[in-house]
């Protein structure tokens, strides 16, 4: 069963390759010596915005038809999203509005205004942020791009694991964290399609192991609502249009405790000399948890960004 | 006049391949918008141990001769270069004593030791690091690697800019921060021969600026003793080797405060996700505060190294 053609994912790199950038992959010999794995590290963390999720913002606007264009997107992030879809939005030349909740960190709102998207704030509840972009939708005639669950964000994703198949020419695992779902289910979709060898494997904070369950389970689960891990970007859960592609692509959820996801952070920003976000910190974390299941593998890992808070994460 | 032969630096590349990194170069489109320049970032953070240093110390290693090799090296330093000295000698297996003052950090202890290499503890003054070497070249026949002031050194250290040459293919500026001089002598025998028509520039703290001021005078200037910087890797003075390198082929020397450096390396963490030591934001620090002398052109920026004490300097 396919989800999706092989050269529709391959096109989306030439639809995209305009508005993001190539990002590079990086290898550590220490790293490779402490878990005695050849690992590629796929940097989205120099990713425009800082994150991959520009690739699926952008492809999701490259998809859209000129009358949805000429109307402009709207969505629901105070995270990586929004700052995607603001810029991707100015690239395109298009209106976005981002529905963000009225205590959204004020740094998050100034990179959104900055890219010349306007904000548009709901009460605190998934209900009042789903409420207030259906409000737009019908009055402004906005089209809604959804965060992880939305085929061509997800498509969009997945020209990151295509870049890193591609550079490294054959992986035994590909890992990247999981959230709400839209990079491993890219991720899994570029490899079911230009490495199907590859074993395919989320990383995930214990304290929200949705994912996890989710896929013992065979349905969507959720998280306690008072749940906390400091990977903030993956305290969303699955989505129908991803978790299919997620239950028959994904070998395994392996999760890590808040400590361990410090620590591999830490290791990242002083042995690598490179900034990573606790998100991405997930996935360096299971492989350093979890080595021996990866012992002379060759493993490629989404460093999914690098919008971490420094001053606060060093404290 | 030529200090060297060209095929003696285009050697140095060969004769250090097996022992250094080879880096990357990079760009950011945002950094190039506010400085009106085409900037090119030669990352020696991503170097082995997290600094050029690995380059020269491996250089002068490879030119040993057995005998020299067979009998091991000494230095003094508290920085990156005595862990240069110590891996580079666990890879060429021999032995090494790095001389380092006892108030020396308790990191860069470790570090050092971590290698393999022997400390030697002198007292807190420059001749008594300076008797301690004496005495052990002559009792143990160590030959003594200097830090910036050797012509090996600065062989292996331009060999940074020779790779970021050969990989822009052509630069109207070249900057690296100066403080021995080791770096910015071997960056400009690098552009001398393979890039004549690009221009080489020094960056530095006014706090220390001997450098600046001994182009100026056309003698080697010093510091004053109690002088502080934050970029602690500059405080050293320039040398009889590579002050005449310098004085021939450098075109000026551009000082920057403390707080203009501070700012320039929060914002490369920050923004372009890579750890770089304050040193090396020296040189960020001048292209920004001089950037109308930049405007329009091609710019390689020698980062030097990556081993910042994130925790302290992000408090």
């Amino acid at each position: 069963m396919n989800f999706i053609e092989k050269n529709t994912l391959s096109g989306a790199r030439q639809k995209i390759a305009n508005y993001i950038h190539p990002t590079p992959v990086i290898t550590s010999s220490t790293f490779n010596q402490l878990t005695g794995a050849d690992v590629f590290f796929k940097c989205e963390n120099f990713q425009r915005m800082g994150a991959f999720k520009m690739r699926g913002a952008a492809h999701a606007m490259a998809s859209l038809t000129n009358i949805q264009l000429a109307k402009g997107v709207v969505t629901h992030s105070s995270g990586n999203f929004a700052q995607a879809v603001a810029l991707s939005a100015k690239l395109f030349g298009i209106k976005a509005k981002i529905v963000m909740p009225e205590n959204a960190p004020r740094v998050k709102i100034e990179a959104v205004k900055g890219y010349g998207a306007e904000i548009v704030f709901s009460g605190p509840l998934i209900q009042h942020r789903e409420d207030e972009v259906h409000k737009l939708m019908e009055r402004e005639g906005l089209t809604f791009i959804h965060p992880s669950n939305d085929m061509d964000v997800i498509i969009g994703n997945s020209t990151s694991a295509q870049e890193l198949i591609e550079e490294t020419g054959g992986l035994d695992v590909l890992i990247s964290p999981v959230g709400g779902g839209g990079l491993l289910a890219g991720t899994a979709l570029a490899a079911h399609h230009f490495s199907p060898q590859t074993i395919v494997i989320g990383a995930e904070p214990v304290n929200v192991d949705d994912a996890f369950r989710s896929l013992r389970s065979g349905m969507i689960e959720s998280n306690a609502k008072d749940a906390f891990t400091i990977a903030d970007g993956l305290r969303t859960t699955l989505g129908n249009v991803n978790f299919p592609i997620i239950k028959t692509y994904v070998n395994s959820i392996l999760c890590v405790d808040e400590e361990e996801i410090l620590q591999a952070m830490w290791w990242v920003w002083e042995r690598m000399k490179i900034i990573i976000e606790p998100s991405s910190a997930v996935a360096v974390a299971a492989l350093l948890r979890y080595k021996e299941q990866f012992h002379a593998k060759r493993v490629g890992l989404i460093i999914s960004g690098g919008n971490a808070d420094i001053k606060s994460l060093a404290g």
